[in-house]
């Protein structure tokens, strides 16, 4: 992680802290494991300053994300318990999105493009402060969502709002609207070794 | 992520279901973020599956990751009243360690020397199944710690516990010897547009 100085200064009329603080979009992409799991472990800083914090999963699996959404959703649990922390809200695509009262869809491009018309209404809203759009990238990339209307969304948005992306092939239009990317590539894997995936460690 | 099956199997005399529950060296490097952040992620899947976590920390910076700590934390303190996920133990190397009962010693190639010894009486006990030995890959590299020592000692700890190392710079015996190697890796970062880390999303 870079530390220390920035290595230029833009001339864009605002003060070292009004920079700092500004929202950021974030994307995590490459093929490699560890894109949705660091954007969780992004939502634990944001939990711990008191943040409310929206995770949408955009692609339906066996096992989701089990492991991390018990843990937040226990800390969510705390937080209105004790207070400590912030709010945790967690939506997923494939098990009928939970403001939608009917039963799942099978029409994946329709429940994708619900998905993306929340977020959109929340994101207008200012109704939480750090969102994790969890493989967002691929309903874009498989031409379901308007790659030029996240962007468009995403600009508009209000202040303060990060919101983290994850997923491969990430869009060339998402990277260049995005203020962080990462991407995590694969020097070795277990499975290459002929082990499958593990409780505890994959999901 | 890879998904489905794997691509070889090999003939190491292991059943599929323990070849899967093998444990497991990860090491998390490269230049950019996400390193430690994916590595805290991955201990929320631990925690939901009641695996006691322990994390060490080997490099002394004014935030830590306080994010993480007091959100990791909570869970185990949840743990504690409820039962539910798993104990988290928390060290800090540029504290003190808290094993220690003298305060911070400036010799800090003694500090790091001490968290390790502590590392290697924990792993032979089995006293948790899921290490964080962050920012582990500097005091290897600065010689403080033999990397040979650290081959080994992982090599011959007893099942099942998984070891999780972050970091740049991973020495190349440290990576042989990983089952699950990622490198983080930089795209577009905020800092070269000159902001600076901020609360929430660097700690």
């Amino acid at each position: 992680m870079p530390q220390g100085q920035p290595t230029t200064v833009p001339e864009d009329g605002l003060t070292t802290r009004q920079r700092r603080n500004r929202q950021l979009l974030i994307v995590h992409t490459g093929q490699m494991k560890g894109k949705s799991t660091a954007a969780f472990g992004m939502a634990l800083r944001a939990w711990n300053q008191g943040w409310p914090i929206a995770v949408f999963q955009f692609v339906k699996s066996a096992k989701w994300r089990v492991g991390e959404e018990n843990a937040l959703s226990a800390l969510g649990r705390l937080h209105e318990q004790t207070g400590e922390g912030a709010p945790v809200t967690w939506h997923k695509m494939g098990a009928g999105w939970s403001w939608i009262q009917r039963g799942p869809d099978e029409d994946h491009a329709r429940n994708a493009q619900e998905g993306w018309a929340q977020i959109q209404r929340d994101l207008a809203d200012a109704r939480y402060r750090c969102y994790v759009l969890d493989e967002f990238t691929y309903p874009i990339k498989w031409g379901w969502i308007d790659v030029d209307d996240v962007v468009a969304t995403l600009a508009a948005r209000p202040e303060p709002q990060h919101v983290i992306i994850t997923g491969r092939d990430a869009h060339p239009a998402l990277i260049e609207a995005a203020d962080l990317v990462v991407e995590m590539t694969k020097i070795k894997h277990p499975m290459d070794a002929g082990q499958k995936g593990q409780a505890g460690i994959e999901w």
